[in-house]
């Protein structure tokens, strides 16, 4: 079996790290004093194996009806992990699109079941084929926003999606909160969406590992029967609950993180670069000199690390997280020189 | 399925906590140093995949050759959910002793895998039947010192059952820092001894969530393959690495929660109880009375936790964790007004 590759994680300082998606600023002043404070807490003792403080937070900032619609975890991977063992069994299939996040591909490899890709169309468009039913079809997953596209599906054809399949379709919100919409209002009218995020990413928390899933009641007491008894910690449960205390602060960072991503954006067409739209917070381009590697070469010589993605069958591109504003601009500098010694 | 049920978890401060064989003792203070310093490092970020700072700690401390003979987890609950996701498929079968840690049996519930229990024998003796092999067999899980009795299997026996057998024998050496005996070294001696740790006991750091396995390298990589990519979180990887660093702290708290261990024992038996003599941070008793679950509704009105535990075709006790010397005072105090009241 081949393992799931994330992207380099270099030692600190060296690197620009415009690879994983993470947020370059650092996270609410509060999370820092939860940590603080819950260093000198009873650690000695387990923690809450439910993580009820932080559900309550969440159930709050996102217009839930109560905490019993939230699951936490160890990380939205874990969620994800606890989704495919929950719905998924031994031959059995699961579904997702392409291209787009093949961890998918390895949690079915290692549960031992399949996984088939449904092809987007039409510049990041699904075909009805997403929402057809089969016997053995047990869960499809849709990250939306998309990676590596930044691109967005709407909650209109979220929708009519969910009504053709007889299966849970689980929608990855990752990268919603860099997003003008999300499902989380599908939770609760549609039967069979479930919604996972994460607090990596636009929360500025990928160190502390906590995601969580928005599903109905029900649900969530079926998934926390598989999970470890006290799958989040003391101190991540503490984090957590004041970063969702932490709303204003939110908007300001993802405000200031989308401006960068449009002037971005625009620079990479000033350079020649076919841009996709983004909706997260990073942006997938192509150059029409179709060298994509030898960029992210040049680029990492230089200590900056980009993402280099190919996608077999389709193509091969770039996607570059979005940094703060001297990051981006010493990203710009380098991809123009690299182009130019092309020339 | 039913779920694995962990000891109670009252809200603090109002309980007398001896049921779930937590450290009654506030962790090293190089730990809340190292999460204090963790807090304003780089949180954005995503955190060493493979905790190298832990394990180079913990090879060194436990005299290991090198960090390639450990696989960090979120608490040795993830290391176990591993071990039953990697060896054992659907259909396929563990084995365990009995009365033990029920909790690999629910492990094997979730994979869909079967399980199968041997009773120990002549007081907490293993028969040999414990290491029969079987085709179908593909994992041995042996919990040393096990728990609820606190008694431990030699190395020699352990050594002799897994010549043995086909399959991978697991040593979940949870309390083994509360004994004077481990199996550390059958790791490099055996190739199918593999050991687990923890640090919510000795360690004082149930609320981190940090574990972690020994095995020969080529069995960390394999396993290292199927767990989530960022398992452990930046601030458990720093306070974990410390808790390694404090060896002297820990030989001062063993020392002192044996010696506890030794006074309860005595003044339980003064009260008419079979102590099983224990290896670990617990006892396990049982009274002539045999009115096991009175005697712990008595404690649990009166704000002392202890655990009752009945196991069907064996028998019922209690187990008492080690608490300071006042919890364990109070304890005793109201054990005996307990069993005075049957008078």
């Amino acid at each position: 079996m081949k393992p799931y590759t994330p992207g380099e994680q270099p030692p600190p300082g060296k690197f620009i790290k415009l690879n994983t998606n993470e947020n370059p600023y650092p996270p609410p002043a509060a999370v820092v004093d939860a940590i603080r404070s819950a260093a000198t807490g009873p650690l000695n003792r387990y923690p809450d194996p439910v993580a009820t403080s932080f559900r309550r937070a969440a159930a709050e900032a996102l217009g839930l009806p109560g905490p019993e619609w939230i699951l936490a975890g160890n990380g939205s991977d874990e969620i994800l992990t606890l989704l495919v063992r929950g719905f998924v069994g031994e031959g059995e299939r699961l579904r997702l699109p392409y291209p787009s996040y093949i961890l998918y591909r390895t949690l079915a490899d290692i549960q031992g079941a399949a996984w088939e890709q449904t092809p987007f169309v039409d510049d990041w468009k699904l075909p009805a084929a997403f929402g057809q039913s089969a016997d053995d079809l047990k869960l499809v997953l849709l990250p939306n926003p998309n990676s590596p596209s930044g691109t967005i599906v709407s909650p209109e054809q979220i929708t009519e999606i969910a009504s053709t399949l007889t299966c849970p379709l689980v929608v990855d919100e990752a990268y919603a909160d860099f997003a003008q919409q999300n499902c989380i209002d599908l939770v609760q009218s549609c039967d069979n969406i479930l919604i996972t995020r994460t607090l990596s990413k636009s929360y500025g928390l990928a160190g502390i590992r906590f995601g969580f899933l928005i599903a109905k009641p029900e649900v969530i007491a079926e998934l926390g029967k598989i999970k470890d008894s006290y799958n989040c910690d003391a101190i991540s449960i503490a984090a957590a609950t004041a970063a969702m205390h932490s709303q204003d602060w939110l908007a300001d960072v993802v405000t200031k993180m989308n401006l960068t991503r449009e002037r971005l954006t625009a620079e990479l067409a000033e350079l020649g670069f076919r841009v996709t739209p983004s909706h997260a917070n990073f942006v997938w381009c192509q150059h029409p000199s179709g060298r994509h590697a030898e960029i992210y070469e040049y680029l990492k010589r230089n200590q900056i690390l980009i993402r280099y993605m190919d996608f077999p069958d389709w193509g091969d591109g770039l996607r570059i997280s979005i940094g703060t504003d001297e990051q981006i601009d010493a990203c710009l500098l380098m991809i123009s020189r690299a182009i130019q010694s092309f020339a």
